[in-house]
This record gives structure tokens, C-alpha cells and sequence, in this order.
């Protein structure tokens, strides 16, 4: 029994159960955080909310990409219908400034501050998005094999970002206490190493000609993982961040949430 | 009229059922917990959000499975589709991890006591799955037949947890009430008893070659009900506890909620 039409059983079964991971942990993120928001004080709620927000598109793009997968390559679909790389384009260019804004938010740093960030942060995270998009679908775009191109392009905004995080938001830290600053160090972390599987994925995937089945497994595998930590994982963080800080703000939060 | 095109009548209506009461059970549990959380102090309030984000995270699995099994073996399905396993092993390690998240959190430990038992049980958990999946999956990974080889090093994280919850947990549970600590030592029963249908289940389907009618049914079945009782039951044990040591915190509380 060929559990695929044009895959080996083993890689189709990683995939599968991968983009089944991918919603099972989108989803009850979500579920968990906006219901979680009350364990927090209110201005550190639009945070927790907008976190739950990121897995929530998330959690849609992961059902859709995982029905495409089973069409694209199960044993009914055929390998009529091709599987959509946009899926994951479409949600990393609404998810991935969200990700910024919950960052900031919690925070809950001066308005005027929290502003400058933003406008800063935000286009930079869709532009490096929008770029990256016709490198990996292998558009062609300017000449036949510009992925490569597409990929330095989309970096310019990649460490622009790095920039006004590690270096102006690190200015506005000094004013948490060390527990806030230690998590935030450990988010600024998780960024990183969770941004940095995309353009192994990408320069992997850059050169391919025609559809490889190994790198097709890791590229979707890695993108997969990255997800679940880059939201989950971070939307947990976030939501950390916000339980510490509202505690700090408020000892009346302190005694009703915790014991000692 | 056959139900199935590859297994009895009786087996697969066995399967059917169980995967469908599975569905009802994990479901309302996870419906209840989360309207019920406001009858609990706040401070209890994120164990029961934890137990109801366990079966919500069952619920869509074995929505899932129950799809797939029908897909695989039932009439209109005609044995295309193979039935996938790793479901209950993606579901798994993202709920036995949260179990503990659940256990360790309704006891309002100090902080830092509590971050103590969380970075050892979480681990633990995640690895006594993940190293339990290539046996169970049959991957012969490293050689053929290797699943009892899976099943011993699955064992030894097992026995961890074991050791980190009746003994350093067991430490902390001096400074509970009589009533507590009573609620506790049942609820790790149940875990043990609930976790030893998982490795009898895989002890029985460890030497299977090809597909065994009887031993699929009883490993479903084993593993359906041991689902029920240690996501279930469980979380509804946990809400028990949250709503002795709220009454036990609070005068107040203890007054609104009960009469005597």
C-alpha cells in the first residue's frame, strides 16, 4: 500500500504529521493565550491578544498547507494539484510584524517610544517578507535563476530589524527590572535561532531544479519547527514577560496570582 | 452489508466507537474546564486552563484519527489510505509534557520551586515520547525489528519522571493539607496506572509483522481509554484539587461556593 503517489511513504509521513503538529500547536496556543489574557494586568493584554492573534493565522495557513500537501501528493490527490508554497508567504508577511508589535507591546514602554519602534519595525518585517517570496517560489522574475538575488535583497530588512532590536530597543531595557530583561534577552534569542532556519531553508532549496524529495522533507520539516517555536514558543514567552511585569506593577496582582 | 473493507464487522465497530467516545470525552471535558476555571481562585485558575488545552489538543487528534481510521478501513475507503499512528504520538508529546505543566501548577508552589520541577519533568516527557515513536511506528530505524531497543530507551526518561514526582515532588507536599496531599497521591496513581497501558500496548504490538486484526483492536482500544483516564479524569482531579486548596485559601471563597 503507497500511502503516496510521488513520494516515498516515509517522507510523506514526516511532512504529514509535521503540518498536523503545525496545527495542533497553532491552534491550542491560540485557544490557551486568549483565554489567558486575564492573567495578566490590562495593558499587557493587547500583547498576550496579539500573540494569540499570530497563531491563530497561523493555525488557518497550517490547515490550509496540510489539505494541499494530502491533495498535492496523497494517494487520491494524484499529483494533479501542485503544493502551494504561498501558503506559507502569505502567512509569514501578516505573522511575522505581528511578532514585532507583540514584542514592543509588552514592553509597554512610552507611547511615543513604542511608536518610533513600530514604524521602524513593521515595514521592515514586510519587506523582508515580500522579498524573500519570489526567491523561494523560483519566480524568475529579472533572469532565469535570480533566487539568490531575491534572498541578499531580503536581507537588507533582515538585519535592519536585528539592528532596532539588539541595538535601540536594547537602549529602552535599561529601565526593566532583570527578570524582564533576562526573558527578553531569551526572546531576542529565540528570534534569532528561529529566523535563522528560514535562509538555511531558503539558500537549500535556492538551487533546486525540479522537485527533490529530501530537501522538499527538510525545508518543510524546518519550516515547520521554526513556526512552532518563532509563535508558539514566543507567544508563551510574551505571555511570561506580561505575568512577570504585572506582578511587578501591581502587588494586589502579585497576591491574587501567586502564593508566596 | 460489510463495514469494512479489510477488518470484521465486530473490530471495526469496536474502533469506531471508542475513537468517537474519545471525540464526546475529550471534548466536554475540554468545554467544561474552560467555562468552570472562574470557580477556582485565580491563582489555580492556569492549571485548569492547562488541563482544558490538554483535551482540547486530544480532541482535535482524535477527531483526526477517527477520520483517518474510517478513511483506511471503512467501505468507501478500501485500504488506500493507511491508518497513521503518529497522531497519537504528535498529540502525546505535546499533552504529556502539559500533564506535568498542570500537576506541578495546581499546587501554587513557590516560583521557583516550580520552575525547578518543569525544566526536569518537561524534557523528560517530550524525550520518553519522541524516543517511544520509531518503535511503535515499526521504523527500524537501526536495524530491523529495533522497537524493543525504542521501548527501553523510552523507559528510561519514564522512570525520571517517576523519580522526579515521588520523590522531589513528594518532598513539597508536606505543606499541604491532609485533604490535598490525599488528592494528590490518587492523582499519581492514576498516572501510573493510565501510563501503563501505554508501554503493555506497545510491549503487545512490538513483534508484529504486518497487520493483526486482534492486537490493533485492543491497542486502540487500550489506548483510547487510557486517553480518557489520563487526560479526562485527570484534569477533572486537577479542578477538584484547585477547588479544595481555593477553599482552603480563601473564607470567602469557601462561603460563596459552599453552603455548610
Amino acid at each position: 500500500m503507497n500511502l503516496s503517489s510521488t513520494m516515498s511513504d516515509g517522507g510523506y509521513t514526516i511532512i504529514y504529521n509535521m503540518l498536523s503538529l503545525g496545527i495542533a500547536s497553532m491552534l491550542f496556543t491560540t485557544v490557551f493565550l486568549f483565554v489567558a489574557r486575564e492573567r495578566v494586568l490590562p495593558r499587557y493584554r493587547m500583547a498576550v491578544m496579539v500573540s494569540g492573534t499570530v497563531t491563530a493565522i497561523a493555525a488557518y495557513h497550517y490547515f490550509r498547507m496540510f489539505d494541499d500537501f494530502k491533495e498535492a501528493f496523497g494517494p487520491e490527490g494524484m499529483g494533479v494539484v501542485a503544493y502551494n508554497v504561498g501558503y506559507r508567504y502569505v502567512d509569514w508577511f501578516l505573522t511575522v510584524p505581528l511578532l514585532l508589535v507583540e514584542t514592543v507591546a509588552v514592553l509597554a514602554l512610552a507611547r511615543a517610544m513604542q511608536t518610533q519602534l513600530l514604524v521602524k519595525l513593521v515595514p521592515a518585517a514586510a519587506a523582508m517578507i515580500a522579498l524573500g517570496y519570489p526567491g523561494d517560489a523560483q519566480l524568475n522574475v529579472f533572469y532565469q535563476g535570480d533566487a539568490p538575488l531575491w534572498g541578499l535583497l531580503s536581507t537588507i530588512p533582515f538585519l535592519y530589524i536585528l539592528y532596532v532590536l539588539f541595538v535601540e530597543l536594547g537602549k529602552s531595557l535599561e529601565r526593566q527590572s532583570a527578570a524582564v530583561q533576562r526573558k527578553i534577552k531569551e526572546l531576542r534569542l529565540l528570534l534569532l535561532a528561529t529566523w535563522g532556519v528560514y535562509p538555511i531553508a531558503f539558500i537549500a532549496n535556492m538551487n533546486a531544479t525540479g522537485f527533490d524529495e529530501t530537501s522538499f522533507v527538510l525545508r518543510e520539516t524546518g519550516y515547520t519547527i521554526a513556526d512552532i517555536l518563532a509563535k508558539c514558543l514566543f507567544g508563551l514567552v510574551i505571555f511570561t514577560i506580561a505575568r512577570i511585569k504585572s506582578a511587578e506593577d501591581s502587588e494586589e496582582f502579585a497576591k491574587a496570582e501567586y502564593k508566596d
